[in-house]
């Protein structure tokens, strides 16, 4: 098998983007922000309720695997789909930008997983996920053979919703390790780490390199000061990049640390994938072996250019970066 | 029944839009500009070389409603889906935005249409529609109480291609003549008026309102300079609303005849969806009574507020027009 910079494993969910105001949020009980889990019932619901929207394929790993293979590295990823119309667009949309994306779909069973995303006046997003297909990933999914040829397998923190999920975020965790390759976890959301935080506390000091930002940091070890999160990361000795939005963000390897300034200079339309594509930015870096600090500015670059424009993924065009595309 | 300024009837469309490089067109044998209609078998091609993409409702006739209720006018539409996730995406947006939209989907046949856009660096699209259950449209889904209560039936000229739409397409007509209402009707693409021409021509004296831009006049009367059409539309006495793109539109009413200049000072991303929002602002003007002028400015700036972003229709917010949205 050829050599892989990164696997991904993650939910494979179709994002629906909707332009909403603040009393939507209140109205619907949605806390501004936050990734909340949906049932099909509910997904109907606040679908019905909604404006009309756009399809874009997402889904937090995702998302930065298609960022990475956007900068030039090799990605791939491990998800599941069902075999419908959404299914068919999330493998097209991945593939089309480049990663390897090999998992076959579930042939029966719940619909392609979907996150209804209200985005606000202020660019600030808020997500409600049906997992749907998403949640039949088991460990069988999992190709080995795939982990061992990548230099990092990454995986987020919303793979510990589902109890199948979990199972194969563990295995790959193994095969990596046992390989002699990294694992990065990314903590993905302050209420996901609050479902888990017992075992996220236990799996950031067995990982090589944690995403975090500052609500997910602080929620994870129960402090209301970020500089108190800052200690006790460090207490864990994992490469941690902390990230604090338009604050920049912080990134601790041992006794090393380096403050990175935000990207200046574009607007900001959407975050939704800021942190996703800060990541992807990252472990490009990372695995080219650039310097921490380098990791870190590659990593608020991408974050910058995800956040100018709607949807969580770079533009859509063979450029990357350089030049105008999706809008502008 | 309540009664409804325009009723729309035409081909119900998710559109999936993705940027291409002129070569791609080239290498594809894709007419830049043009639409041409595909089967299964090449969308399924088409699609699997296409870049990522983005799926929003389109249709033309559909977007021109769509325009309407985002201009506080009083739209419906009727057109066909099959009842799988794209046409519960359709039937979503297009209600969502505030349009009445009761064709029952159908039960069996091919799925939802949808139309692969590819969008090339100087923003024009070139369209590849796979019409699907579009093509199902009967004279039974037209509800003659809905034309009735409709002070202007629209017509797209893409619903000539199938044979069933084309008979619903009379219907209407009859319809909304015998009511004492008006019948609109948009030629939609130069190609097509080339296949169904001899009707097209008969037709253009049947209605009271005719869409057509340079190419599509130009190829009704089979002339190859716009002038030459101007003189054969005149002759015809059919109010004709003439659009050239940068260059303006021309309102052709019997001896009235009025120069509108193209909206300036927007950026230009995206074409697709140009012509349908200005008949969404013509008709906005029209059914409030407002003079010829005023109806080709509403036509005007609902058209370049269309081409300043991705998608064909308004972007989705609640404050039509006025404030950034979707993309800027």
């Amino acid at each position: 098998m050829h050599e892989i910079d990164v696997v991904g494993i993650g939910n494979a969910i179709v994002d629906v983007l909707a332009h909403a105001e603040e009393d939507f949020l209140a109205h619907h009980g949605l806390a501004k922000g936050s990734m909340s889990l949906i049932d099909d019932r509910q997904a109907h619901a606040l679908y019905s309720a909604m404006g009309p929207g756009v399809e874009i394929s997402g889904g937090s790993a995702a998302n930065t695997m298609a960022g990475i293979a956007a900068l030039g590295g090799r990605a791939a990823f491990i998800g599941k789909v069902r075999d419908d119309q959404l299914g068919e667009v999330f493998a097209h949309d991945i593939r089309s930008i480049g990663v390897s994306f090999m998992t076959p779909p579930a042939l029966e069973g719940p619909s392609t997983g979907r996150c209804l995303i209200m985005v606000t006046p202020d660019a600030q997003r808020t997500m409600n996920t049906f997992l749907g297909a998403s949640s039949g990933l088991t460990p069988e999914d999992v190709n080995p053979d795939v982990i061992r040829a990548a230099q990092v397998t990454y995986l987020e923190g919303y793979l510990w919703d589902p109890e199948d999920a979990k199972n194969a975020f563990r295995r790959a965790m193994d095969v990596a390790h046992a390989a002699g390759r990294k694992v990065a976890l990314s903590l993905s959301d302050a209420f996901c780490v609050d479902r888990h935080r017992a075992e996220f506390r236990e799996l950031v000091r067995r990982v090589d390199v944690v995403f975090a930002n500052e609500a997910e940091i602080m929620s994870l070890y129960e402090v209301t000061d970020f500089d108190a999160a800052l200690q006790a990361v460090r207490a864990d000795r994992t490469l941690a990049a902390l990230t604090r939005s338009e604050k920049g963000s912080l990134l601790l390897d041992g006794d090393e640390v380096h403050m990175i300034d935000a990207e200046k200079g574009l607007p900001v339309i959407d975050t939704t994938g800021a942190g996703d594509l800060y990541a992807a930015g990252f472990l490009t870096g990372y695995t080219q072996g650039a310097a921490l600090h380098q990791c870190g500015r590659m990593g608020a670059i991408a974050a910058a250019e995800v956040i100018s424009h709607m949807g969580a993924r770079p533009r859509p065009t063979c450029r990357p970066w350089s030049r105008s595309g999706w809008s502008k």
